[in-house]
């Protein structure tokens, strides 16, 4: 009954519990906690630490093309060592397909290259395309593990319009798997796009005004819809603002299963970020765009609330310099042809601690929660992900909550030439970062090795579950006619 | 200072005013109202009677192929008398447009086929394909008195995507025009009609689970956030459910300019009633599709609180046998294919009539006003049409008020074989039918003479005017930035 | 067939029409509205003037004490004189109780106060105790014609509890009258208002302080409540904010009978008109208080779309100097024990139609609604009042809409030595005011005559009748079991 | 490195994990969890079992008088067996106070009664009437750990009104402590009592047509209107019906502390089961009634939700025979003089377990949180109650979870005469309880000592703190001016 590894006296916390205790691995994985636990092999110090789950951003993009162009910056080496430097030891990133393409063969692909991550992942499957032949692949990919589907309600090269979202939902319910959502109307952008355009307005400030908040909204209130008809579960991805998140809430009153995502920028950016002189505002295009400060409050009450359970990076990283970033096109380039995304993975945790526990509107275990263990729950990787639990992998982040940190992109890991949160102050910053029993990250040190990471297959679980609720008493799935509505 | 009519010692109606008076009638305009009016060139004894402005009907399919096939029974001269012995003297008909084709062709040949109406009329100008050679054209259809627009976001012959939209919105703002809506979503009937027809399911019964509240609800959302975008007023065609409903009254208290209609068979029919033996549901089919008998104390809310401010007949006559109608694709065909819409253009006004003001839920001047003044007003035919005032047409339905009717098609004037209300009682009916001073209906006698009817060309009016606030400080139509958010 | 009076070539507006005609008077009623109506006895040139029926102001304090001290200072002949300058031509009044005193006797003394009015009146009964003796008397009292009883929630001379509400709403229902009520939580007022003073905050400022919005919503919310236990119709006066009239759209939507008013004042008025200089701030205290300006236009937003469908002055005139006004108390009072109300029976209609019709927020027609049809309907005045149409009483005020006039206290005819609104400007004033046929004000002429008014006894009528719908099968009043819920 | 007891091989859930462990327990509290731990002094296998936090129930009346007369028929020693047998470990009962006496006696004196308790126990000090005495003996009992103050707004015997619930709130945010709210209107219960009686309707089944749930809206949204006022954090005691929780759920998105708490009797009982022959229905009677059954479903949806956040039994065991129980005043008694409350403290975990984990519409995290976790949070006991985590109490509930059991009144361990779920069969039930590592039911035996269990003395802790926020830039409680709003 020994162990590899203790870590010793620091103030472990689940997303319902905050305990001092030790915590004894052995074999990558927590054997023990324990109030005073025998002699490991190692042994870490963790007095006056925060010893939490290793987060989960379960919205990455890494390795990836954009949709509006560019190349992410971050290999799945810099991306995920990356993340393991801010705390995650877990991403799910984006197996992309072309559209007319096979997304069996992307996934392989996509496989291979990920194959380097220094910590474990996991595969949304991205179809942007429902073609006869993706619906084939798509239920051997799901039995592969792949249980969660990502769509695009917008982007001329990915979006998917409503028959296809339908037959997207079907396939999904069928196999059981999770569908995500990007939710903004795509015509109603490309629009106010072309409108603004014609006005001469390009600058990048101009980026949210061509997908205001009613876009999302919309959006967001569409897929429900579709997805209340065939009764299949949805997750809406990066919330940005108070009235798209009213829409989740609404649906999740009627008690359907629609789960809602915001991701850490959307706490601290806004729209006025894009209207810097110059072409810096591009390094704040992201999609959705920031909103107005006003939104932040909102955010948070909606996340108090559980409307929103999840927060992520949508880490994006576009180089702000060179061919394959947010000049891609030139550094005048008007704002609807900049690559969308700014880079976060390493920064979300610090980000959300600061601001959220540091700032009093959630507590430490809500912190967990919606950084780590609800994404971990929706995503079927609990209890190996999500927590810190005899039997779950020791994936672990060390903080010291009292650090304060001014960002700055040189000090983070990922290959990116900047980081929107430039000069931004936080306090608390994990000091050390454990995959499986593994140190990836050591106060300042990397020690993560690429290609260490593996592949986590996801078998069926009871979020992707269909509620058996219909709005008549047909079930459009089986064909059966029973008395429910 | 003579009149050519008087109308004595009825009660009076208006949308805010109930008195005792009689009518002085010059030229074809009321010339006067007042307690004791010299004797006209003819009289007409109204005592006991309500004298009640015309009914104004802004939703009549006459004379016009379906959506779903078949063509409509009534002709002008049909569709307009039974209009006119039901009381009503001013139809909105839809001048309709073909793929493809021409909307100024269309409407010429329209003008050319209502000429032979026996009331006025005005159209919408049906648009199922936004053309560019369409998009040339509506400036001088609209300029010409066409202020209206009709869209639907279904029907594979008719529907008109985000974008098409998003084109007639514009047309409609830069040229001064209401949009109209049937609001559906078309992907979302298109792929529950195909569960259904999978399952077997190909009875009238489940036209209602092809379509139900949530794809109505969803639409109109959907509609109100494109005129959001765009700063363009609409009204929402034939709401039939608090859930749709609710998404106007929401729009409403954000101050959008969106208006709602409802129609009266949506207080009377249920989805019950396409549950009949063999094909007799059919009858009921129009869509949307009559819902739970729960949503009629639900609509009579809305309507009470003003959220739907007009009740029209969505009068769409197919004659159950023959092959213009219901069994055009034979009388074992699926829901999905069968003809849809109601006529009703005769009795509208007395359901309506029986349900609200007798049964106790709006009073008199509350039924004009949803009946004739608040169409007209909303159409741009105010004064002209929807009240009894000096300088109005002597547009004027002459009510007995008590009288009891059990509804039979073959006391109708329409060219149907059908009523969906057959059997129905109501309590009160329009005993006499006056258009611009001319008696067309006298108690059971028809003297309307076909084609005496004249067209109403509309000129601009506040209704159709934005409101000057947008999602951004850009006004995407002018160009312009503002302050205003 | 001739008529004493022509107003000719006016543009005369009722709550739902807008026309250009003559106006015939006879009798001191209208006789006739026609196009060319033949020459009067006497006769009043309109031409380019509106004709709107005088204006009801359902909320006027006159020659009574003041809930926190003080004396109107207004009699009725300078009350209902300043009221028919502004345009008004009927007010109802408060004929107030004396704890432990007879409301009959008050009545009867109010009776006599009120014949001198130049105006026609009529009376709310205010019920500061529903004492055995009071509610004995109040059944006579109602059938003589005092349809309306008002409660008041607040004010320690005035307030009744929940238990006398109940007795009080039981009444009303009992004997067909409706229930107005002052909605503001008495404690919580009491409470603040002992915390503002023992931190030594005693400036007028501070009576906002003292009564913020939660207050009134609290007790829109319980009242509403109350009277849904009793099923009695209500009418909440002076709201003044979005969270309270959200409260009353909200009874709205579950079918109840709850009807709202607010105050011309609460359109214009904020809280930082309290925060003036010296004593001041104490000319716009009220009750309950000005809030933020934001608070503006979401009052307008409820106007709009019905919820608040009536808009009074809430005439409280207490003069700034001497004894019985604002300074009762010394010219260094504490903000609760400084009169409450502000004077504005003469300036209503003119600051209303200028923010409303010429501010572009309502039209023509619900402006006449708003300010005389709808607290005509109300209250039982109508069609008597509130109107012009064959047999309404011939109260009408002529208008010149594009009048621009800066409000001086000088110009007003009140007793009051100030109005809160010197210096405001305003487009549209009433230049003639004709009461039953009889001019009382002609372009700065005052022709009134005190005692002509009469008192406007009121019949049972619709707006006061049950719904029949209650929170369980139980009619508490009649003590029936029915099946309704 | 010992254990004392080692429960091995269950599946060991807390409010947000489930794993498969052993949990190893020293000197009474958790001292270990793991995956293979050494053997302990004792052991006990829960192979197959659950393992979960002992419950806490933080609303139970023991040993009390009735608030509509009888008297508890459970001692501490038969309510906190009864409460073991159930698998609960905690308890809050209530410190009465008589009107007029001091609390600070009351304490005392319940703190003499409780000190039989098997299990550990804390106190809420009820407050019926703030007198001077009271409000200054509250701060030493707080001080002492007593950190919840129980508060009624209805019963002759206790209700306070507004004016003593502000300062009941004020003495709570002055001294932290939370404030627990019986939130019902007074005087509209008192009002249609009467009414009922009146109409001779005395039978129990009218109870629940005297508090129908717009009662329990109003005092909801009252109390939370007034703890806006102070900015105190409230909890609102046994919510019955979707529209009392929904005001909660409002107040919750204002961003306000309040709390809600249903029972498990309002997911199983409805006001049906008061219609019963004779005097049967008695037995059913609580505050508040049961409701339709379609309430189920609204409470379950505001569980999932988190709305409500904590499930109690209120148990409040009066004896259906007796003197001292529903038939105090006869077995003939109408129904508003019959003893309140339902017994439950037993039952209480295994109907929340069946109809909410077996069920399928919670999750077994969310059963530990609802049950134990929360309660122990919201209330100050956390983590030393309400988790299986190292440092934590031994209090421990192991099930079958799969064990189908019928329940009777005979097999259960409360003094009572009869439950209210006699004949329901539930699925999972406790077979062993713990606390402090000492069994106390095992599988049928009780092992529970009187006398045994502890006094909980509770610090300050973050729920009881205020927010900052306040409707005006005043604290009305430090008398500061800032500038939140």
């Amino acid at each position: 009954m020994t162990y590899d590894l203790v870590i010793r006296g620091g103030t472990v916390a689940t997303a319902s519990d905050v305990v001092r205790c030790d915590v004894g691995i052995r074999g990558g994985r927590v054997a023990a906690l324990g109030a005073d636990l025998p002699r490991g092999e190692k042994e870490i110090d963790a007095t006056g630490r925060y010893v939490l789950p290793g987060g989960v951003d379960s919205h990455c993009h890494i390795e990836q093309p954009g949709s509006v162009g560019g190349q992410n910056a971050d290999t799945f080496v810099t991306g995920t060592t990356s993340a393991a430097c801010g705390g995650t030891t877990t991403v799910i990133c984006f197996s992309p397909q072309k559209r007319g393409g096979s997304v069996k063969e992307a996934a392989e692909n996509y496989h291979r290259i990920a194959s380097k991550s220094v910590i474990d992942y996991s595969f949304h499957i991205v179809i942007n395309d429902p073609s006869e032949q993706v619906l084939e692949e798509l239920p051997k990919l799901i039995e592969d593990g792949h249980r969660s589907l990502k769509i695009f309600m917008t982007y001329d090269s990915n979006f998917v319009d409503d028959s296809q979202v339908l037959k997207i939902l079907e396939v999904a319910r069928r196999n059981q798997a999770l569908v995500c959502v990007h939710a903004e109307n795509h015509e109603a952008i490309k629009w106010m796009t072309a409108r603004l355009l014609d006005a001469g307005l390009t600058h990048p400030r101009y980026h949210s005004w061509s997908k205001p908040p009613v876009v999302e909204r919309e959006a967001v209130h569409r897929v429900i819809a579709l997805a209340e008809m065939v009764d299949q579960p949805i997750q809406i991805f990066h919330v940005t603002c108070g009235e798209a998140a009213e829409e989740i809430r609404r649906a999740q009153a009627r008690g359907l299963k629609v789960f809602g995502e915001t991701c850490a920028q959307y706490f601290v950016l806004t729209e006025d970020d894009m209207d810097r002189p110059g072409f810096e505002g591009a390094k704040y295009i992201c999609s959705p765009s920031p909103r107005h400060a006003r939104e932040h409050d909102a955010l948070w009450r909606y996340v108090a609330s559980g409307t929103l359970d999840i927060v992520t990076s949508d880490h994006a990283p576009y180089m702000y310099e060179g061919p394959t970033g947010k000049k891609v096109r030139g550094d005048n380039a008007p704002f609807n042809i900049i690559p969308n995304g700014v880079p976060g993975v390493e920064t979300r945790l610090p980000i959300v601690f600061s601001e959220g526990v540091v700032g009093g509107r959630i507590d430490l275990s809500t912190f967990v929660a919606i950084t780590s263990a609800n994404p971990a729950k929706l995503f079927g990787l609990y209890p190996k992900k999500g927590t810190i639990a005899v039997g779950a992998d020791a994936d672990i982040a060390i903080w010291d909550p009292a650090r304060k940190v001014t960002i700055r992109n040189d000090d983070l890991h990922s290959a990116m030439d900047y980081t929107p949160f430039e000069g931004m102050e936080v306090t608390g910053w994990p000091v050390m970062t454990i995959s499986r029993g593994e140190v990836l990250w050591n106060n300042g040190e990397v020690t993560a090795e690429p290609g260490r990471g593996e592949f986590l297959a996801r078998d069926p679980y009871d979020y992707i579950k269909p509620r058996g609720i219909f709005p008549t008493p047909f079930d459009p799935i089986t064909g059966e006619v029973g008395s429910s509505r």
